[in-house]
């Protein structure tokens, strides 16, 4: 079995890849498709689960990350910002240090615990913090990146969704086909958008078919099943207490709303 | 690129596997090699990591459970048993799970604290406290294993070494040949004699070259490198704070003294 060469080089034909831009890399993807085989016997139906755990900064958030940062570096950008807590900031910090890009991270002062970052400032993030909530920490961030050299990695940058996509033409590669059926958290909705854009694409050049999309809401959080914004949105899943997704991704619940199949 | 079988059925010809044995997996191994370009060309030599927090459990003690299992799944044990506070009690319950066998985990009463057990506890498996110290645990855990039909999985068992040499399989997979100097962490020796039984076996069948071998021990536990007993030993890296290796696996110090290029 040849090295996995990480997603840019695995799936260039399917990636915004010009000559220019930096084959950056973790070696992320490549994560298993583990066929759950006595839940499979129990329910009449084969399940499968995509350990995404086992990217290199431990979520599926480097799939997108690679793409983004590649993007920045080949643009000649000088560095990265987010306004993240968790897994984003810690795959930006890790693919920033990669490529040789600052990686600046802003959070709302005292309202994160240290331990939370501390992933992110293992790899050498900056961590910048502000005056406000979260939101006002995204308003900086995007204030910023419009002014100076500095890129934006939160997922409103559109390259994230790119490499996120490469999920899903693992599992039809993994499968030989697309799945009947994809179960998926949902919290912005960035990641079910990304495996749709990878099925639809695939599906467009191979012929792979399309799978059903179901969205899962945490029942405290769930914004989009009741199609309402959630003041203060309540889950243990902390990734997905998200309670005004409209406001992270607007671009991105455009985008759902063709998803016909989707069940939530 | 097909889809990762694990490492029973990727290296079959290599394992000790006949047509009983269950084809185990989580889909363990093929983590990646990652080159570290800055420290490389820095140092003039080209440096690689091999990331075995990547295995499905979180360490390479996936790749020796998953033989260990197996095997014991084939000669009709109803149940494991082993000795351990971490990665093997993780891994352990994580195959035992799957292979449907129940899982025992021996500690000493009042020693451990609960949070390092919680991997394997969530997997299922069955935690049993007794008054003593380390040391009484893994001799209970071994006479218990002689007495009943339960396998003892801690790494006297013969086939954990088995399962992990995979590990230099991947690397001469991945470099096309065997790299000139393995470094690696040694507490009871027992993963870098795996890799050096790897190396032999890969070169003998297939002439991919042997490396030098170079094992590490903490300064406070250095019980090779001193050639005498820790009594207390002392180390952050508490996977390797082991003060006297040759009670743990006396088979290892042997093959140990066989790897004329280790240096420590």
């Amino acid at each position: 079995m040849s090295r996995w060469k990480g997603l840019i080089q695995e799936y260039t034909e399917f990636l915004p890849v010009t000559e220019e831009t930096p084959l950056l890399t973790l070696h992320e993807g490549n994560t298993p498709l583990i066929e759950l085989e006595q839940l499979s016997k129990e329910w009449g139906v084969n399940v499968y689960v995509k350990y995404e755990g086992l990217n290199p900064t431990g979520s599926f958030k480097d799939r997108g990350m690679v793409m983004a940062v590649a993007k920045a570096k080949e643009e000649g950008s000088k560095a990265i910002i987010c306004a993240s807590t968790g897994n984003t900031s810690a795959a930006a910090a890790a693919y920033g240090a990669r490529a040789g890009l600052r990686c600046i991270v802003v959070i709302p002062e005292g309202k994160i615990a240290l331990g939370k970052l501390a992933q992110a400032v293992m790899y050498g993030a900056e961590v910048l913090e502000i005056k406000g909530n979260f939101d006002n920490a995204l308003d900086i961030v995007r204030e910023i990146s419009k002014k100076e050299p500095i890129t934006l990695v939160n997922s409103v940058n559109p390259y994230r969704i790119e490499g996120q996509k490469t999920a899903a033409f693992e599992i039809v590669d993994a499968l030989g086909k697309a799945p009947d059926v994809l179960a998926i958290p949902v919290g912005n909705a960035g990641n079910i958008t990304a495996y749709w854009k990878g099925f639809k694409e695939y599906h467009e050049k191979k012929g792979t078919g399309l799978p059903e999309m179901r969205g899962f809401e945490a029942e405290g959080a769930a914004a989009i099943v009741q199609n309402k914004v959630i003041e203060e949105p309540e889950t243990i899943a902390t990734a997905i207490r998200i309670g005004n997704p409209a406001s992270w991704d607007k671009p991105l619940r455009q985008e759902m709303s063709q998803m016909e199949q989707l069940t939530m």
